[in-house]
């Protein structure tokens, strides 16, 4: 890596589940676009092929339209072959198939448990972060063998407890996590300034949000923009939506466009909590105790889906079909930006200009009423080789406790794999906010699901 | 109030609720059998026909057999009268009558929530708390005003909301909270010394339980009695009561008769933790999730009642039935001591020998991984003029996690009704661990548990 | 004040000590450089003709070269009339006269304790606290009545306890200190760069500098420079000055040209704890014991001055000629800017555009191993009505301890002041790191200190 | 061990230091008082020949006049031997010789500072902690080696930096520190009663005193006896000592009679402070600055000696010439008891008893505003193999400021040695509150007392 006149050349990114076919095409064309960058990039993926048709794919969009510059893309066999010489490294792995996502998922439902997503918290969240701590222990230790000074970008949810591993694991590491949830709402925030003040924000850097929480469960308790308060602003904005049943959905965002919610759930927190939920519904309701899930008909009540893996597994055959045709080069690239804010972080990492942005790492005091090690999302300020948290504050009380909860069963989830107790993971299971189902339900659904998924959590014997 | 030869003589007692027909009697025999003090005892009620009745008993009782002291009661007709003078203040009372403590308990079921109890948590312990924590306002700036050295003694529930409530209006008081729940469970723990160990174990003297957690949701973490290691005792223990069906109810406890539980839920708690939980199971199962009382057909499988309030206004009967037949003196007194501390901690705090017991009080470190602030229950050394915290260590982390979630919501009820702010104390409703119901559910049982308790909560327009 | 087009006009400034012979016309040629304001500034002072003077004076500079805006200077006579509909408040005030400032620099040195400034901290810095705490709480007190929205700006030394007086006054004001020693710092480094790297660095918007600790005892523990870490090249920068005799003296900075260190304290203690010490020389062994003061003799050896307020005087003369001059517009205006941050930072606060900076402002976690409540100085982001503290992480072991030393000894005084406790008052003046002598001298000491000021301090009896 | 009828037989003691000439004896006597208790003392010295005297001498303890128990003494030859199956270990050593130690007090006399003692802080403290904590290093790791279960009595000095490395080797043992200088304001405490109150306190059951601090720089700030506040009786007693001359020296403790003190400084810092300093003049001056030690002059002054350690010297060749005679069993033998509480806490920690007492132990939230982890000084509750801090509130806050110092300082002196960093050391050495001279001097006498004691630092290359 050379740093010269404002440019960084010779720049090695490691990508670990570099056989993405999601993640992996954007970050190519994030690369794509960035004059100031080029290097190389090492995908490794324990579906080599995979690794290997994007090597094809990645090296085709230097011939993109409007590329500005040349990255070299090498599919390699081992984490030390991705890691070794790697200035960052970025992680974006599925912890097993989607088999076992269809357990973490519907499962649960035989016992009166909805989930939309499953991924982050409930019992779908806690049997997925069995699969993936292990996973994360293993890049974590090899990240401290091979890559020790590299900056990590995780991608991977549940979010919170992969890089809290990576922290675990190796206390030194400079990772943080990106999370595109709260640009979703400060897209809203940007819809609110345009129907209520008849204002144009043409970007998030026109305003401040004071973000705080934990990934997916994140809330802005100030927003200002131009010297205006917009938290009123948004009140009125509700009251708005509700009386005129203006469409809120996000529609532009590749991510997800699939599924979609009225954002009626943020919407009655923020008239029930005074600050502003900034994640999704979807996402929103699985933190929360039965409130908006208590069953089918509750859910539909509030205007958002209950994803099924079905969906996602047919979304995965487009995809397929997708990198087939790409690798083909039956038509042009083009650039697809991702709105992800990964290649400014690095730039900003490199020295190329201070970044002011959200991220998950872990809390140092940043959220100064929450304990700290866990892993929190927040501002923080990147510079040169430092990710900086911003004081976000104290959370309000009750919303503090709602978070709070969360953290400590993450904590606990933690605990239970790096112990290898499976009891004091059932504690973690019945801990959940979503676990309102009798002690003997709450065993059998867990016997149940590990059964499930049990060849990717041989930590339980 | 004289200190003469190991002696006090002229105590001045102020029994607020000293109408009662139960713990009033109870004191009566207590003081009666002590023979290093002696005093008056002004009995204050809002039924002041009842504290005259008291007046009557409790002169009686210079009269029972093996009386060792002479106390001088006398019924008086406001707050003021009680406490000038006092040097200490019991605390007994009764927030609002049957009527709204029916409501307490039985509307939530209507929504499928089931409470044994209803007084300390839950939805009917914060209705409760709604209606008790004014008065206790009104009772803290009376001692402030008329007593404010005085030692005040809480025997009313909820505990934690009462005193934590005294501490919140007058800083500076000497307040404590008492309660019996936990010698119930030393009670099962000499009862598994003598089935185990065929050990003797006379009383509490003689064995060391360290005591952590909230009123009625107290664990015990360390038992240890003449050199042996009590945990490993309680568990083969609970293996014997199961395999044999032993009956452990507590028997001779005037104050839990009618209430019974054959510990199941205790021992099922001990299972999953390792701790010793240190209430009863009516009580503890209200302090988590559905998990025991998901249907009153679960509770049934965990051999404990749902206690009727309709069993409480029978007992009511009784109790009028017996004042009646005391005031006439048909027989003669007896000293039925109640076991209760009371009058071991005033003769502490008067010098007369150190006390080491658990008791109701501010945390201020004694459990170092909870925040200080909030009552807590643990042990504590009463020496003269000083209820000094004995350090009660870390909650286990588990353990700590429930109970750190029932603080938080007491405290959010609290700052509710000193603020009265109707939508925070929803707040704290939808915080309870027993809120496992819809949004819309949630706030149709609020409403309607505030109109039925309307005239005690002027706080709420 | 209106918000306009990225303009803000009709601004509200009021200058509490705006007789000012120095801060103010600084101010007066910052703001009449910036065209993005305008607005009128008010000037209240007790020397009223000060004050009238500095009016005439402020409206001459709209003629300056080079002016961009148009301010209005008002002389008034209350505080009430200055602070009615403020927007901004700037205090720059001397706390009683040269004489007082003589007995606090000077009276110390009969009993063998030597202080370059003794505005900060020693028996100095202790004594102008006693003076100055009063005169802030009044000047918080009329905030809080009559600009309780207003931001003030702080100046005046001691620059701690004056911030952390008007927070225990007025705790929701928005205030904040700002201080020019951390530029001199960042001065030293642009020379280190230049010398040592053979970079440009022409400002301080190309580094980052992480700033910890109290005003005139700040320290950088890490600074980066275009992708370099600034720490080793400063230790070669040490070296070299030492084996070249190079001179570092700071030579434009128009408020330190009588005030001269060669940094030799500064490179020492870098050399001994390993991060750089922010502050001028003269300060910093104030905050230390008798190391670099025990003689005069030990501070000629390390080559800074022990300023005699004799020199103060006679400066004093030359800024009423100075201002005589001005107000006869014998010559034209020029603006000479101050490189202060204050209209920066005004800016950022009303929304035009985001500002990090080093400030003062309570410890709300920004120092993470730091009390909360005191005031430290660390980077902040302004942003619009928000002063967001940066995490500044936590200091290093053992300079903490120093630091933390000084901010237990200011909470100490403030106490003592606000209690009116002259006794509290000397434990504090015993506490501070120069006080090296023996029990009976220190009383002598505080006695004769207080009698030399003691029409400033009514509250001592 | 066997428990059986309130007796516990076949204890096997390690005392490691076991040829001391004083301690040794001491806890002989004490031993063979004792009824309930017997068994087995090993003795491990690295002076092996005085361990076997000590074998001799304590076998004759048997034959005692008074004698209740009878004690098997055997000296061994290494730590392992030692402290194979043994259920309590005493540690009671000199690190290094008097040569050492005269440097340690003397040394620092060349560059004026004046040290009483120089065991527990000073830089005689330093230099005697570098010494010690290596060999409290071996001892550690040998007792989680051979002895993990066993309790621990440290009376080494530095006492906390001594119970500290135990701790900081072996997390999880079961040690304390004990020292005799509380007992010695205690027992003033009794003089203030019976002078000022007429009163008769036989012994220490009979008060409470809260104790705070650090080993040798305890506080007392609250102490009662029968209902009476004993601080304004102090406050008088001091007035009466002042006024009529009185005699307070403490004569009948054998370890303090070639040490005496008036108390003048303990007076005069209750004056200032308010609260009760706990340990000798000779100790508390060196914790502070140089307020009572500036000069010689000024120590004696406050009528306390400067114990020279050529007196020291001479009490040894009477000890080595007692241990002579008491081999020879010229004389039968007498139980001096000691007072120490060493026999009582083993008594309670078998569970013969609880035991309220002061001990040195990591504060985990007993001085609830000190940090958790350093050892400090409170009361604490002996029980079954438990000893359970009592919670010792605040320290006042201009007292707290003093012990953190001291505590701030005592960790960087642990880290300096732990990681063998010499300047790390310096800086710790510079922190100390005597360190009133240039950083020269420092530096000059920091190099000079490290050659006085190298042999015994091999750590310091």
């Amino acid at each position: 890596m050379v740093f010269h006149n404002d440019k960084v050349t010779g720049l090695r990114i490691a990508y670990i589940g570099g056989g993405s076919r999601g993640w992996a095409w954007g970050l190519m064309s994030d690369l794509a676009a960035e004059p100031a960058l080029n290097g190389t990039v090492s995908l490794y993926d324990i579906d080599h092929e995979a690794a290997k048709h994007n090597e094809i794919i990645g090296n085709n969009y230097k011939n993109a339209l409007g590329a500005q510059s040349v990255w070299k893309y090498k599919a390699v066999k081992s984490l030390k072959a991705a890691l070794a010489g790697a200035d960052f490294v970025v992680i974006s792995i599925l912890p097993g198939t989607f088999d076992e996502m269809e357990s973490d998922v519907h499962t649960p439902e035989k016992y009166g448990i909805y989930q939309p997503v499953g991924d982050s918290t409930g019992p779908g969240g806690l049997i997925r972060a069995y699969r993936t701590i292990p996973m994360f222990i293993e890049i974590a230790e090899a990240i401290m063998k091979y890559a020790p000074d590299a900056w990590v970008i995780n991608y991977t949810n549940p979010m919170t407890l992969c890089v809290r591993t990576l922290y675990e694991v190796f206390p030194k590491i400079k990772a943080f996590g990106c999370c595109h949830e709260v640009k979703g709402t400060q897209a809203l925030l940007a819809q609110a300034i345009s129907e209520i003040l008849d204002g144009d924000c043409p970007g998030d850097t026109d305003f401040y949000t004071n973000v705080q929480g934990v990934n997916h469960f994140t809330w802005i308790n100030e927003a200002t923009w131009r010297g205006v308060d917009l938290l009123p602003v948004y009140d009125k904005f509700i009251d708005y939506v509700r009386a005129e049943s203006i469409d809120t959905q996000e529609k532009d965002n590749w991510a997800n466009k699939h599924f979609r919610s009225q954002n009626a759930v943020k919407f009655d927190l923020f008239k029930r909590y005074g600050v502003i939920a900034a994640a999704g519904d979807r996402h929103l309701v699985e933190f929360l105790p039965a409130w908006y899930v208590k069953t089918p008909e509750v859910a539909e009540s509030w205007s958002f889906g209950l994803t099924t893996v079905k969906s996602r597994k047919e979304g995965l055959q487009k995809r397929l079909a997708k990198s087939e045709e790409m690798r083909s080069q039956k038509e042009p690239y083009k650039l697809r930006l991702t709105g992800e804010e990964g290649v400014k972080q690095i730039k900003a990492l490199l020295g190329l200009g201070n970044l002011l942005t959200n991220v998950n790492i872990p809390n140092s005091g940043q959220l100064s009423n929450l304990p700290n090690g866990p892993v929190v999302e927040t501002n923080a300020l990147f510079t040169y080789d430092n990710v900086i948290p911003v004081n976000a504050g104290d959370m309000q009380w009750d919303v503090k406790i709602l978070v709070e909860r969360i953290i400590h069963n993450q904590e606990t989830i933690l605990k239970a794999v790096f112990t290898g107790d499976k009891e004091l993971g059932f504690r973690a299971f019945l801990g959940d906010p979503q676990m309102c189902i009798s002690m003997d339900d709450a065993h059998a659904l867990y016997e149940e699901m590990i059964a499930n998924t049990k060849q990717y959590i041989p930590w339980i014997k």
